[in-house]
């Protein structure tokens, strides 16, 4: 199978111009075939402020009332998307933007509420990559963005990791995927005060080890978890990095 | 070639949720291929007026500044495209938004300054059809919004009719296409004040006889010499109908 990889990154460095600039130029460097997963939680709270509607967050997530989904929907599904696509067409990028309703790519069901009610947030269930994968096969780079629908006329606002988790594990059934998360730092570090101890490779058998060590802990865990459960559903490779060392060999390596 | 119909509709029943629906409804009752390109005015007027930017109209265009464009860019990109994709994957057509940055399937150029400076409004320049004819050929529905890029990392607002018109006219390398412009009459009339004086078919002749006659004036010549113009590049036939008729064989056939 061809090589794929794909990069989730953060609101933050695809809402500033200079960063995305970069971020995009360095993102057009990575070999084969590629897919882009970006946020958009700052501009969705500066646009909602601007509206007069105050965002609201529990544990990370935005609670999403009818008049938030429709801030979210403009944001990340307009505002942010489009300019990542406009600026990869830039630099001779195939770009196409896309939330789960376009061809019904990522279909979810609307969270049920239990001690939170957050909303129009929609926990995946269903992922179509047939004809994403012809795109891709065709030189097309898919954007996504953090929205997906509950293909009964509802779009639905969902986390950004989820939908690279998500797509990465239905990609893999054609790619050989490398699913790359990027965060401020360089990778794991095996020393979190000092920021060039970045852990080359981890496996189950290390990261067994460096937890019972206490060398990976807190909001680490859940991350290497996720990506150990992409890497057992059929992803290659994990990547945790930073966002300007993307098209480079740095950052953690996670793999079976 | 296979038959592919091109549906135009304005943005005021696009906006309403009541119409959208019957608007969809009708439209996936069209047989064949199809397109819907969306208008979506209001919205951006409203949102524009809600954020604190004032919507200035010349000639019946939006005077497009940097932040109007961001505007446009979040509602007909976001809000209006996503709304009506999610809409019918409802009901079971496979929906794909798309502007003219995405796939680079259509470019423009920043309409130059003469007497008016509209700002970030672009002049159609190149089409690229194929992966949208691959796409449809395979059952995707392309909703397109009317937003443009000019490939060197800028939106650019662009007229829907002229959306509809030059997408109509690229597909014809690959369909046999019907470009169905919708208004708010049942077609062209020969008596303006009887709306069911519609008239079933013109053709080039017929029409210097109505120009001639006094029949057809005003408004309506340039939307027929545009439709011709359509014509002369290989579209097959234009409808000029109201929305509610779209999937019947209602309104005025244009063709050669």
């Amino acid at each position: 199978m061809e090589k794929l990889t794909l990069v989730k990154v953060g609101g933050k460095i695809v809402e500033e111009a200079a960063s995305l600039k970069q971020l995009l130029a360095d993102f057009s460097q990575i070999e084969g075939y590629k897919v882009l997963v970006h946020g958009g939680g700052r501009s969705a709270t500066a646009i909602a402020a601007k509206l007069g509607i105050e965002s609201q967050m529990v544990n990370g997530r935005r609670i999403t009332d009818e008049e938030t989904l429709k801030v979210v929907t403009m944001v990340y599904g307009g505002l942010v998307n489009k300019q990542i696509v406009a600026g990869l067409q830039a630099i001779g990028v195939n770009a196409l933007g896309l939330t789960g309703a376009d061809m019904n790519y990522m279909r979810s069901e609307k969270r049920p509420v239990k001690d939170v009610d957050y909303g129009f947030v929609g926990d995946v269930k269903e992922v179509n990559a047939g004809l994403l994968a012809d795109l891709i096969a065709k030189g097309v780079v898919p954007v996504l963005a953090p929205l997906t629908h509950d293909n009964a006329g509802n779009m639905l606002n969902t986390n950004a990791d989820t939908i690279a988790g998500e797509a990465a594990k239905a990609l893999a059934k054609h790619f050989d995927v490398t699913l790359m998360y990027c965060f401020e730092k360089k990778g794991v570090l095996l020393n979190e005060t000092d920021d060039e101890s970045v852990i080359a490779r981890i496996t189950p058998e290390l990261y067994q080890k460096y937890v019972t060590e206490g060398i990976i802990s807190g909001g680490m865990i859940p991350k290497l978890d996720n990506s150990f459960e992409a890497l057992n559903a059929g992803v290659k490779q994990v990547v945790i990095t930073r966002a300007d060392l993307i098209h480079t060999e740095g950052g953690t390596k996670i793999s079976l």
